[in-house]
């Protein structure tokens, strides 16, 4: 049973002995090609160009890119060793500096390495670890999905934004492990997936995602987000996260903030939902970058130019939602209901 | 002069003798191409197509193809020339249905050719109705630019959506053209465009038209527009209109309420910007359809498929703006200011 479910179930990133294996997210959804990396900067790269995305997903990667590190390393004494997984860690922290996963994933490996005693041994307890790291992911996401699906009604319409699926996670997924969640509870849902620009996410992602697995789903531009909502066709929004502060708010994929205006609007529920890996209790909101990326995702789509050359473009990869925003946020620690600036913490620990 | 500046300016229609000669809107940033119609079908599908959009400019484009058909016509009599004429009107009104400049423009041409004696006059009376229509276009949209560049300061940063400019329009614009007026004043003004998907009016159009102009503008995702707003660097949001009811509200390219919404949460003023042959007095907001356009514009990008195949979608061309959303329309006519829904009717008669 679980190898079948395996068989069924996108698995994004995964330890493949003395390798990275990873889903190519920059083919989809033309194609469902797989890359194996060995080198801690190989890794760096993949997550740089999104050949992995989604918080979850990039904390395991990372993890998995310091772990490379180990096993390449040719140092013979602890110290040296450490040199070299603390260069790969470092690397591999500079690729993205928005989701806080990334620091999580690889600040438990460079300590599970500083714990043993041994090169071998520290060797072994980084690999032990990223495996560790893989099955909790897939564990964390289906207990916040069980936890999601209660505020789920049969029927209901779902909106979300980017992808927040088995394609940002190592598996299942976050915003849409709460759909799957509430579906193998038996509720009938549909799912509502604005295409997300400029990395388009949601068209080609999240609508992969969700018709591979059979989810009655549509596609919308994003400028449709609003008309939607006006309409009352959404019944909930159920979004991920990128990095969620001491102070409650919410970073994820540029748009949801938008979302969440206008699902408070139209009286619609607004949930992100994330693991305690994406909590950062040590930050509040005002301390957080927000990545800008390159123009060319904005004045090219797949290769073709659909703006003047010249333009001068703005890119920011994320933005911040309020907690006044949001009704609660589905985690695997448990709901964390309003006024969720207060709640963070208390759930969180 | 006068030569000199339509040299420097886009004409996007134009009546050319016996031909309607338009800029080829489809294919621009790329290229700046024209295309000469002779024939009302011809012109039809160009609307249709989108080879000329933006709600004043569809308005006479429609017109000049009426007038076609009265010279494609060979009718001896008046009430052959009027069947003639009059299926070309309903061909041109069933090509969209949202923006009323284009029942306002078939209809105007119908009328004249009823008025006129005999085919000769018939004939004579359309060609100068719509050259009239095309030269009243550039002059609405003077004078509704220099009554809304009183709203504009120096130095602001306006947000627009899709394109409202001369490409919308005979030439000039309405939401540009407010713009372009505030520049004439002496006032340094700075252009936000979002792209506008899924036809990328403001990537493809206001983009190319703004910097050809010498603005200063900046490109962004749809997804962007919360993130802008809640920076604060945006002063102003203007923008057109394909109708706006009796009753106040603004029907525009979707995406615009969600900017409404956001402006409004952000205490940031919202401007349509419209010539009277955009105002519907006889129909409330419910009476009004809002176009679906076909499912390609979403999945592909010139040509080039951003979704899986299969992928249900839904793809409304327009929204609604409440009037309560609606700092002050700007129009030929006037400055119909707050409370928008009575006074639309005492401003445009």
């Amino acid at each position: 049973m679980e190898q079948l479910e395996d068989f069924f179930t996108l698995r994004t990133v995964t330890w493949a002995g003395r390798s990275v294996r990873m889903i190519d997210q920059t083919v989809l959804p033309r194609r469902l090609a797989y890359r194996s990396y060995t080198k801690p900067a190989e890794v760096a790269e993949a997550i740089k160009t999104m050949v992995v995305r989604g918080a979850p997903a990039i904390g395991v990667a990372a993890a998995m890119g310091v772990a490379l590190s180990a096993l390449e390393s040719r140092a013979t004494g602890k110290e040296g060793i450490m040199a070299d997984i603390e260069k790969a860690a470092a690397l591999l922290r500079s690729t993205r500096p928005t989701a806080v996963n990334l620091f999580w994933g690889v600040d438990r490996v460079v300590r599970t390495a500083r714990r043993a005693p041994t090169t071998r041994e520290a060797r072994e307890a980084v690999v032990s670890e990223v495996k560790a790291m893989e099955e909790e992911d897939v564990a964390a996401n289906r207990r916040l999905g069980k936890i999601g699906a209660e505020l789920i009604d049969d029927g209901d319409t779902v909106m979300t934004q980017c992808n927040a699926g088995a394609l940002a996670t190592v598996g299942y997924g976050t915003a849409l492990g709460v759909i799957r969640a509430a579906r193998e509870a038996g509720k009938f849902v549909k799912v509502l997936v604005p295409e997300t620009r400029p990395a388009l996410q949601g068209a080609r992602l999240t609508a992969f995602e969700l018709l591979r697995d059979g989810f009655d789903c549509r596609l919308i531009s994003d400028t449709a987000v609003g008309y939607a909502l006006s309409r009352g066709v959404v019944d909930k929004v159920v979004v991920g996260a990128d990095r969620i502060t001491r102070d409650g708010w919410v970073f994820n994929k540029i748009g949801t903030y938008q979302i969440a205006v206008l699902a408070r609007r139209h009286r619609v529920p607004f949930y992100p939902a994330a693991p305690r890996s994406t909590f950062d209790l040590e930050r509040t909101h005002g301390q957080v970058t927000i990545e800008e990326r390159n123009a060319s995702e904005v004045v090219s789509i797949r290769g073709r130019r659909i703006a003047p050359r010249g333009i001068p473009v703005g890119n920011p990869a994320f933005d911040a939602t309020p907690p006044e925003l949001v009704t609660a946020i589905v985690s695997d620690a448990g709901l964390i209901r309003s006024p969720v600036a207060k709640n963070v913490r208390r759930v969180i620990s």
